[in-house]
């Protein structure tokens, strides 16, 4: 029979999976803007560091791609989605540290496991 | 017959009654704690200040409240929600100054019109 | 002086523009395709009937320009946004009926008073 | 040295929470009833099996919960939180099945991984 009680390390990975899913959906679709983009960056990352087992939360808006969009509408304002941000996230739990990343590529936001390392 | 054009007075409460439902439910749901409570405050602010005609948003998070929450619980931090916040959101049209309110009355979070005045 | 409370239109109207606020907010950034638009369309009339004053909420989602938005993408969903949407929502009031209206206009989710009514 | 590169059932954890993160995130906070309780579980499901990997998702309402709070207040709704939810997710990679569960556990709702399972 086949072991299928997760590993610690994959507990480990699971928590920072929600941690990137929660801050992703709680915050599309706020209004954003240059002149308000330091302060939901701030917000996001201090918001998911609350959850259990997250150690820091880094998030960058891009603000080139937050200008271009704004240079191709009529309002001075758009909704936060994916492609203008940069997200790492680091989780740790008693036995391991886990290393995410989001950024976009071929134009969807792709969440991503960096490294997995057993604390010693 | 009768008219039932919407005046610019009618008009710039219906914009104020979109900031608030817009401000309530993008942040709903964030994990917030003592320490995280301010930058989701400004965020809020600032976000919410983006949308068309919305001169000033503030947003004060009920600390006593939010310490007697984390008292009752096993968890550190806990979800944003209306009996946190105090808000006030002022718009501003062509021709109308409209102040709002959102406070805690009876256990729910009562959002209301202040004052609906004309711009001289 | 200037009499400025708020009548009971301009709070019926107030009240419509919450209901606005809210429905966008809480849904945009929803992961949505083809055979989830029904579903979530549902679901979004059932959540803001529960609003006070709301009588109706009715959804539509524009498959076309989803399928659209589709066929650009390497995924086989989006999130969802205000292109994708068309809504109305009536409130009533003791003393007034008022219809608004969000449809695209520009590129910009325009979300209007359509009519304020005096209930007989 | 260490080797640190996320294997295929660590990657499969992740993609578990990050859709757990979503469901939880992007729907918190929505208005519930009885009435509109069935809408939003069969949408949660719909828009979260939109996510890559996502095979099954099942969200079941605790009405009992429900009409315990509503009983408690002076509204006939109140707003969607962890407590009146019981969720399983299952994933599916090209190498593994995970499935994971949510229920309340002394009063938060634990996102926990349930078995984690090698395709043959």
């Amino acid at each position: 029979m086949t072991e299928t009680a997760p590993t610690a390390a994959q507990t480990a990975c699971f928590e920072a999976g929600i941690k990137f899913g929660s801050l992703y959906h709680q915050f599309a679709g706020t209004p954003i803007s240059p002149d308000s983009a330091d302060s939901i960056a701030t917000a996001m990352e201090d918001a998911i560091e609350n959850q259990p087992h997250c150690q820091s939360v880094d998030v960058w808006v891009d603000e080139v791609a937050l200008e271009a969009a704004l240079a191709d509408s009529s309002a001075e304002y758009t909704e936060l989605t994916g492609r203008f941000l940069e997200v790492e996230i680091v989780v740790v739990t008693e036995a391991y540290r886990v290393e995410t990343r989001m950024e976009m590529q071929d134009g969807y936001p792709l969440m991503a496991l960096e490294s997995v390392r057993e604390r010693s």
